[in-house]
């Protein structure tokens, strides 16, 4: 991860700039090996032990005020240029900072509408709001969280390399999974051999390892964040596999989707071959919908009509989510506007952004979902992968 | 982690009844795969990606609401008798059943003095505020931190069989260690050979993987949350290694120190001797010390007497901490009334809780650090590691 947090601060200096936000708490947490908050992987560069507060100002400043004990390993990152030890309480060493900057408002990272904005626990909150009560300070704590989101969703070059890097890997993973894509297999073998094949990379997988890769074999499959089953591959039968993975931090996140032929057949079912193409389509569709400015719920509503034009009932989920350090990143999501989704579609997609484009269908045979990473640019949208643009029928 | 969140939940009801407190709801988290939150391992048993809420009740009901998404997995742990899916949106839902138990008080997992009994994020508890604003419920939000220090200090026989686990293996990584201990090793080597020993045993690190082992060779070495270097052992060094293991899901933590003897010795230097033999004395008035009832502070105090009694500066740290899930657990600690601390060493020593008992000092040949796990009985403590009550000289 090194290099990473050090250009992010400078990054975040900038976007104080642009947001007119004077300073900014990025993180003030304890224990953050247990208690993990993204900013820490993104801004911070290592976890904590004792309380710390990692502070950096518009004009340029950065500041780790950590434990003693914590504080070699933060100068060894390098990310803030001033870092100091404290062992009793790290309040009066704060505070002085705090009213040293006197600024008009001070950021903290939280978001009620974005997970990955959201990285200070309410305990820590509250120990702001007292540290700053009945000084001149008290009420400017505001959320930072235009700011983190922002730092999150414009991706710095390095990020962008290590993001291509792991839709690399998952790309050649989804080679060797269709090799694997026999009669007789079941769920569970692929979910094994996938998850030998992530640990002989030495990396990680993208989401909670018990449903990554999701495996989903035939119409009887559980669909979602299910564990993969006993489920036997046959002829006839669609093969789903939903895969990423974390590779130097930063995630891929991809779907894949086969059809095993029936003796005789050399095409998917009409149904299943009709589904696919209304799925890529639709995908397109929401692919060019894709540009600087454009609100998420827009680039979502151009994917979703081409399957409700076409009589299908649109899957209950977004079209597509950030894509970063996390599967699930910050920002602006292409998603319709549910209240489980917030204020993020209505967000304006930036450039730098890369997204996941992602739907499902249920067939005779199962389920199709196909879902490709993106990276917006000036003009549109980039493929970071390589889109699945037919529906294989394996012969075996 | 299969059987604890179940047993933990029940337990959770029971303490419900004794701090009178009528409902709590446990976890309300999204995404807690990246947003890790302690208590999500110990009293849900798995990750979430939707807003989820866990809600137990004096009455002896647990709910679960959680995105349709994950409601398979959730009803797989079995931790929870209810569990109910949802797809746009967990308020009304969640509203529902809070209305319809309309308890006198709402107990929500957050806390200033204590980072283990802190899991909510503030943007998930401004969500929660905002769900009751304009009902009969607002303003009954409170803290339900006693509530779960109880239930992470309070260990269940199953807990307690892990912990002896990962003391048992981490013992014998300590014998494989000294067997490494020769002139010319480096502490990166030492560091290097235990991590491939804890990727062969299928465990994982207690803490931060970068200074889990710490390894410190004589006097010039870095003490406290660092990795470890280039410092190769030379006769006439003190070689302390700070390792900690996590073994279905459970830790251990532990320290333990060896001198290298000089040509000629046989033994350690005299103030080395000296300082060894004050440590262990510090060490064993506070297990003395520790029974319950007794605030934590007492404990360290009676440790800290002996260092300073005998002319030494006593260490920067508290004596000793909680040990369970993560290696610094909640509750009561064995430490000086520090800001830093919180109230947590004024918080009374609970039967069934398992602590660590750690001092250093340093020396001319380097530091010494000792620390052995103890479990609190009716009458006092118990050793659950076998304590080092020698320094061995060794001669190479």
């Amino acid at each position: 991860m090194h290099g990473v947090a050090a250009a992010k601060v400078q990054q975040a200096i900038e976007l104080l700039r642009e947001y007119d936000l004077p300073l900014w708490i990025v993180q003030f947490a304890r224990e953050t090996h247990d208690h993990h908050e993204p900013v820490g992987d993104l801004a911070v560069g290592t976890s904590v032990t004792w309380p710390a507060a990692f502070v950096v100002t518009a004009s340029g400043e950065s500041y780790a005020i950590v434990g003693t004990g914590d504080v070699e390993q933060v100068r060894l990152i390098g990310a803030y240029q001033q870092v100091t030890g404290y062992v009793q309480d790290i309040g009066p060493e704060l505070l002085t900072l705090l009213r040293r900057h006197d600024p008009a408002r001070i950021g903290v990272s939280y978001s009620e509408d974005d997970e990955s904005a959201d990285n200070i626990s309410h305990g820590m909150y509250l120990m702001l709001e007292r540290l700053l009560a009945g000084t001149e300070l008290a009420g400017r704590l505001a959320p930072a969280e235009r700011v983190l989101i922002a730092l999150r969703a414009r991706k710095v070059p390095e990020e962008l390399r290590r993001i291509r890097g792991a839709i690399a890997l998952t790309e050649e993973l989804f080679g060797e999974i269709e090799r694997l894509l026999e009669p007789g297999i079941t769920e569970l073998d692929v979910y094994q051999a996938v998850q030998r094949k992530i640990a002989a990379a030495g990396v990680t997988t993208a989401w909670d390892t018990r449903y990554d890769p999701v495996v989903n074999f035939g119409p009887d499959s559980r669909f979602g964040h299910a564990a993969p089953g006993e489920i036997r591959l046959e002829r006839g039968m669609l093969a789903h596999v939903d895969l990423g993975v974390r590779q130097d931090g930063y995630c891929s996140d991809l779907q894949r989707t086969w059809y095993l032929c029936a003796e005789g057949e050399t095409a998917p079912p009409a149904d299943v071959r009709r589904a696919f193409q209304t799925l890529r389509s639709a995908l397109e569709a929401g692919f060019a919908a894709l540009r600087p400015g454009v609100p998420g719920h827009e680039v979502d509503a151009a994917a979703r009509r081409v399957l409700e034009d076409a009589g299908y009932e649109a899957p209950p989920f977004a079209l597509g989510h950030q894509l970063g350090q996390s599967a699930h990143d910050a920002g602006a999501l292409l998603g319709p506007s549910w209240p489980r989704y917030g204020t993020r579609p209505t967000l304006p997609v930036e450039v730098g952004s890369v997204f996941t484009l992602e739907l499902s269908l249920g067939t005779t045979a199962g389920a199709i979902g196909l879902e490709e990473d993106v990276i917006v640019t000036q003009d549109g949208a980039q493929y970071l992968s390589n889109p699945q643009t037919e529906l294989t029928c394996l012969t075996r």
